[in-house]
């Protein structure tokens, strides 16, 4: 699994209590390759991870491939956010890697790849797709109906209309450009405000920013409930890694508010900071800052 | 459990790998009475049942509450087919029973009461609902969650405006009109050409008739495959059975044909019926009669 982790993915796994191993790309490491020998399957978002922001590139995209059919472990490949490239050019999936060398007319690999409306025509509609070998699909269509029978008909209709008519391909180039301006009216609120405190990657796409305090004993738990009586929030590491551990880390979303929203919002938490710091200075048992 | 059963109940629970105990209304069944003891919860479809079309009376629903209130056990009232009543009227649910006796201003009591549009505004919305006490919705709301995040948005708003509008209400009447015509010309086309073998009561409501075999040995699971020969098709009872039995019962759907169609059909059932016969008479391996 990579990690850290989009927290609905840990929430279906939650029931199965799951053993996790994470990965961080380095194919050498011993310990993950033994978990892998024994994994159900892996499980990535190579494109602008929810909550890292992270890209990962082609080499590791065919890395990770190589280990996959050579483990023969499948491959979840959660792919919401190819539509959502700020900057430059994700390049292909991991299942566009694999179909490339099958060149096969019925997909038979280990990549379970799943898509989505919700990025790009709108999360209400609840519609998405997996792309996977007819033996997973089978298993999943038969989960899925024992499950709720089937997804809305009239919202697929809908959308399938809205997809022929255009509607989703002439949307994006607007919303790509609303985003890129409030990612960087956020990334540049945070070097004003909280630059001495945090660091973090201006991401090239997605939806988030993933701070990392600078401190080892800033808690972001902590300063979470800190910062909500500053009426600002934002989602603590914790919430994306399956032990609940990562205490220092915080993920930003900058594409649901407007910039001067966002740099409100910056201005907020960094108040929040300081009011932390305060605490932590007059020994109120209060604090963000242990 | 009431038996037999809605087939898509007894996928959802398969893969909990459940003990079932049916029962039938009577409550001085010792061995029913043992196993709610030990129940999780008991299933009911008070109105218009899938598969049989039974109507529950009210002295039923009564001495059913009774025993969850005694034995403290959850009972799960599904109720799709409430709106679809032919003739006469089905009267309060369990959950309107038990509410009444308890008069309060949040419901806390054991019925766990299941809603649906699908029979009334569309099947393709997928829109639901759960009445329960609040401990019973939150631990819904965490499953569902954890199961999809949510339903689709744009499905349920769709709905509501619709039922705001009151375009529910209006086309029930025009859809029971409909439905009350099919379900005549259905038992009609029975009594012309299935009177010889198959029983049945005329349902008061919902969408289904529930045929048993007047002779143990016609087996409605081999007669499905000749009548598909014959391009008719039917739901097997064993369908309905957690056992995979019932053998001797189908059900058949009067809810989706127009009155020409549905004779049509019951003329193929009854030559699909004549040609087992024939096939049995001449030893044939394949019979729909053993």
């Amino acid at each position: 699994m990579q990690h850290p982790t989009y927290m609905g993915a840990l929430d279906a796994w939650r029931p199965r209590t799951p053993h996790y191993q994470q990965f961080t790309w380095d194919f050498e490491d011993k310990g993950f390759l033994s978990a892998a020998d024994r994994a159900k399957f892996i499980y990535t978002v190579p494109n602008y991870s929810n909550p890292t922001g992270v890209l990962v590139g082609q080499q590791d995209r065919r890395a990770l491939l190589a280990l996959v059919r050579e483990k023969r472990i499948w491959l979840v490949e959660d792919d919401p956010y190819s539509c959502m490239q700020l900057d430059g050019n994700s390049g292909p999936s991991i299942l566009a890697l694999d179909a490339a060398d099958r060149n096969e007319d019925i997909y038979s690999g280990p990549v379970i790849y799943l898509g989505t409306l919700s990025k790009s025509l709108a999360p209400g509609f609840r519609v998405g797709w997996v792309v996977g070998n007819p033996e997973v699909i089978r298993a999943l269509t038969l989960a899925k109906q024992c499950t709720d029978m089937t997804g809305s008909m009239f919202s697929q209709a809908v959308a399938l209309e809205l997809i022929e008519q255009k509607v989703e391909s002439q949307m994006i180039d607007g919303l790509l450009s609303t985003y890129r301006e409030r990612r960087n009216a956020l990334c540049a609120a945070l070097s004003t405000h909280l630059g001495d405190w945090f660091e973090w990657e201006i991401p090239s796409g997605g939806m988030f920013v993933w701070l990392k305090a600078k401190r080892a004993d800033l808690d972001t738990t902590r300063l979470y409930r800190v910062a909500i009586e500053h009426n600002v929030m934002f989602c603590p590491g914790s919430a994306f890694d399956h032990a609940g551990k990562m205490h220092t880390t915080m993920r930003l979303n900058f594409t649901r508010s407007a910039p001067d929203v966002l740099e409100e919002g910056v201005r907020r938490l960094a108040r929040a900071l300081e009011d932390s710091l305060s605490k932590l200075a007059s020994g109120s048992s209060r604090l963000a800052v242990q």
